[in-house]
């Protein structure tokens, strides 16, 4: 079944859009922290960003870019954050947010780790890091 | 002055470290959402993400990408997700959060704008959009 986000890009679900190329689409968030938060999404339905091929990433990232520096010609804002979760819809997308205090996206509960903790932790991911 | 985190990388500031190449370097967040938290920063010390030009850009994300993977084989979660604040430490870093549930990384208050704001915003971003 297509994403909610595939049938907005194919035009059955209306979206105030921005922008888009053949690869990318992006549009407003119907529910901003900001006026101006906006979301960019590959075209093809992909669920995990870290799925994406490395071409596409690098392309999700360049046209966010290219978004993000026409959000902040119109949106007065310190700067454009960017949040990628992607436990809600099925289908990859980068959130830019126009920050004007570090509160508008937020981490939850921070976790105590000892300094043994944080060794081993930090040793078994740089063994499975794969250049 | 060279940033807290140019410090990390010239190793004058211990650090539990990820990865590195000649260009970025990965590192446990010391105050993490949760164990396995990590930062990657390009060395070259830009503040802003989207100051990166494109080439920096893209490979900033396919280096985080590789983190994520390495991340993802040791700690147990739903998948890795993506914060690029910027408003704390004046050079790009870009969070990689093992996700369980939503609230780990979260948005701020929500804004209520109408179907007109929403259209006028859209029509001003998309206009400001340089392809």
């Amino acid at each position: 079944m297509a994403s909610i986000f595939s049938k907005i890009i194919a035009g059955e679900i209306p979206s105030y859009k921005i922008a888009e190329n053949d690869l990318y689409f992006s549009f407003l968030d119907i529910n901003p922290v900001k006026a101006g938060h906006t979301l960019v999404v590959p075209k093809s339905e992909v669920d995990y960003i870290f799925d994406l091929e490395d071409q596409m990433l690098k392309g999700l990232f360049t046209f966010s870019k290219k978004v993000a520096l026409a959000i902040e010609k119109v949106i007065p804002c310190k700067r454009i954050g960017i949040a990628v979760l992607g436990l809600e819809v099925p289908h990859a997308h980068v959130h830019l947010v126009p920050l004007d205090h570090i509160g508008m996206i937020d981490f939850g509960t921070k976790v105590k780790l000892s300094a043994d903790e944080m060794k081993d932790i930090s040793s078994k991911i740089a063994t499975a890091f794969e250049a």
